[in-house]
């Protein structure tokens, strides 16, 4: 994800100058070579103590991230960061409102409601082209389990994996979730399971208004990324389709057959992660209203805890019964 | 139905004699003129008192089901009954069992399974395409309400109208239903509610192995009869599209657009009625197994029975609750 | 074609009464089975000698066409007759002429008219959904080669095989054709060529109003009988598509792959030979004029005419050229 | 064009560092505001000058080519130019000569070939997908005709427009053209006529071995930018179909319609643009051998002239009676 950001800030983002990167691991003389013309450091506090820097782009592992963000609200920083904010939703809280007192922008990388598609469904939606809604289905598949020592420390797969589906229902219906309903196994690999998560769900959430979303989850489709919404309306209905590697279609004695979807995150989703981090340059340097709020981050994390405990407890779970908490 | 199922008998069934028709409103000229050399009566009794008829084909209101049954029973046909058997899942256990008793077969109306696309879905599974499945999603929409007046006397959305599903689910996986949640609502009409019915529901199954089904029933889809499964394994998924009312797909200015789907259950379902009539006959000629049988009807409609249940109790029944009452 | 027929007339048209069926070679007491009630002859004569029969159906070889016709004509009988009428053009416009002044109906069977998609896509051009048309693109390509016996006594392929393009193109445009320009090879099959003959070809038509028609025809494609139409207008363009053999869709780590078309004229076709013949008991029923009338099948024998002349000489052929030798 | 070629050697191509750029009517000021460090001139002869630079890219109009690639020859500069290289053949043909003369590489700009869709296509036609081809079809429209201005000093459509397709048939059969007819009207514009030039056309090949390509294009297609090649060989067909908008499906009352195909040529080719130009370079920095060749021009064109004398008389023209007159 950093070398995505770094790409686009590089090339292809004019309102925003690159003025450094750091990275704990990389080594300076090859970083030089690639981007000649960006201070670089191991050390990111050297990072945050320039004064030219107006904002951050902070893509670290989950668990550092309170830290860093720590570091750059009190370096008056204005930051991105990848989701999730912190596993904690405390935590998440904690300091969504610690960025407000300072006066510091902090948004987080729900990339998805960037993607041209799934913008234009939410722009049909607006117009009301398919009347009220009443369904909306995600099916968000990946192509392949990650390393299981990755989802040791991944926060479980609703906050890991489905907290973008939770974030997109709500961009979708621009509704709020208020009961949660969660099934989810380990179909997979037995290892997921002794890690105590899952690589298999479905979710059912129940908006404010009464309607539904349906969300099924699975770490991996042999066939490709699975990256479809469908979304279902008094007026009709609105499918958004998977984005396939060509538009060749093979004709042969045994099969009709066409490429497959995009198989990675990287590609499928290239161009909403610069139209996300373009987003908040333009937020920055307008002043704007960021194109995702704090409320979206709460509520998000939010569903993703009820789900948990809904998975828990076998039962419908009111997103109000987590928030209470706090 | 009872008219679909009479042209099918009178014309495309070679190995059954279509000796005479039953109904209580229809006028006998009428229908010696359309029907000729079939015999016809107002009053059934007459029909089921003629010793050369061997089986009977039910099409009458639900609430008439037990009562015409049990008649035929006693008369040793060999019964064909649109489903449902009965709203009352003790009736209907009842029913099969008398059926038993007397030797006599009878076999109820899950046309789908006989539609060529879900049977071709069926058979790619079995034959291992996608290996094991691990989520099946059914999508079945109507394109209208019916009058609440038939909704009232329906037994409601679960009984009447994803009895399909359910039973689409267990024909598809091969597997019994463990565990049912379902949410629903009456969001096309008011009187629906009023008629303390729902018109839109999603349920989640849990089969006997941890895996899941999907349902989500509108009784009103504009674009017309929806009627799509999708079932992913951990080879790969089966897509089961809608079919269309042909295929010309028209390019301009604005969009290029093609046909909705066929819009009514006759049209769609045409070729299933036929077949599932056809397999009734078959396994009586041959004495042998029926494609449906007892336990599919008890099954499904114990599904259904849990569903509303779920709905009520707004937690995840087992199937096990309901069938323990019996 | 002619068991197609037969079981049409047999059970799906009620206009029509099936008196007697006449095959040289069938045996009578097996059509007696499958046909109770229907007088069967291994003579025509005998059948044509029937006072009580008012029409006739001639599915037998071309070279058997003409006698046939003269005999039912001077019976007084109404006539369907399978493309071609006959190999020569002065015999067809004969046995046109001839019919004409006995005030016998003589219709034959471009059934492809009748096909719902395509008669679709007709009413679509009517309406004016995509303005002009500038050019027709017409796909034909048979799934297998016939035997080669079978090519011999065929008329070539153009008066065989793209003689049905012909008529489309004029069934669609509503236009005539006024010169042809034909390229032809036998890429298939050796002795498709020793026949004098070619198995793939592409015909340019250009109609009286200078817009276009491009045709290509392969008497083999492996993937199945690809029957496509493609019609562009200065409004827009409509696209006939295949019909598949089913709507399945199967995801796999290889592809996505979808079922192939309809493999063989009877299944593609079913509905526009019912259709075509329903339209003939229909004109005769009703006193009304046929929906293939004598120009259309002059019109496309003098286009299959040109296109042979075009072929042998590699020039534009204009039909006139044809016409004025009659 | 070279605003799209400029922006890509600005940024996107790693292995040519882009030295100065020359237009005749840019404003400087602007210019060095856009692309910061590089140098500008309105005076292309300053830069041919500047001994630093070993390669040019030529993006003017057609007229000017020879003038600029005279002079780019002499100051022994490699040369990237749009087709057509010369709207005369033994210009173009001169011009080639005096190049490899030089020792000069001379390039031009057949972009589809760098389509990833069609290239992909031509590997499965390498990959003996579907065996040995029998026919290509290719559908080129453009959106809307160009200012007839334009058009006037455009060489023609076949110069113009359909060079693109006679390279894409050569490119995909890797065979070369032997005769060619061509049919050509003005229908969407009378100016088009009178200014002795047509708007729509269709071209048939007849490549050396026999086989067959159709061609037909458009300069309007109301429904966008028609791009789509059908490639039908004897073990099967490729279909490389149009590259819509997005993948939104929208179902309503009336039809199930997508998002039109990429309107313009700089969003349906913009990655062939840049795989072009980085062909171009990478065969200049490896010394390799040129993605398109002397040949490739050469033979591109002749096609274009042939098919101008087929329009003009009528008839089947053999590329060797254009050749042959060099």
């Amino acid at each position: 994800m950093g070398k995505i950001h770094l790409r686009h800030l590089y090339q292809a983002i004019p309102d925003a100058v690159l003025v450094a990167v750091s990275d704990r691991f990389y080594e300076r003389d090859k970083f030089v070579e690639e981007y000649p013309g960006i201070a670089f450091s191991n050390d990111s506090d050297e990072v945050l103590a320039q004064p030219e820097i107006d904002a951050v782009v902070i893509c670290t592992p989950t668990s550092t991230h309170a830290e860093l963000i720590e570091k750059a609200l009190e370096a008056g920083k204005h930051i991105f960061c990848e989701k999730p904010l912190d596993l904690s939703l405390s935590v998440t809280i904690d300091l969504l409102k610690k960025a407000e007192k300072r006066g510091v922008k902090l948004m987080i990388g729900f990339n998805r409601r960037f993607d041209p598609d799934f913008s234009k469904a939410r722009d049909s939606v607006t117009k009301n082209v398919i009347g009220d809604i009443q369904v909306i289905k995600i099916t968000n598949r990946d192509p392949d389990l990650p390393p299981v020592g990755f989802i040791e420390h991944s926060g479980g797969m609703f906050m890991d994996f489905s907290i973008h589906d939770f974030d997109m229902a709500r961009y979708i219906s621009g509704k709020e979730v208020r009961e949660v309903y969660a099934r989810g196994m380990a179909f997979i690999d037995k290892r997921v399971e002794e890690a105590g998560d899952i690589d298999t769900c479905l979710i059912n959430l129940v908006f404010e208004d009464d309607t539904y979303a349906l969300i099924d989850n699975s770490r991996r489709a042999v066939y490709g990324y699975d990256q479809r919404i469908e979304i279902f309306g008094d007026k009709g209905m609105i499918a958004v389709e998977n984005n396939l590697y060509n538009q060749n279609v093979i004709y042969t004695q045994s099969s009709i057959s066409q490429a497959l979807p995009l198989n990675n995150f990287s590609e499928r989703y290239e161009t909403s992660y610069l139209l996300e981090l373009k987003g908040f340059v333009n937020a920055l340097v307008k002043d704007a209203e960021f194109p995702i709020l704090d409320k979206d981050i709460i509520s998000a994390t939010a569903v993703a805890y009820a789900a948990r405990k809904s998975l828990k407890e076998n039962r419908p779970v009111l997103v109000s019964e987590i928030m209470d908490e706090w």
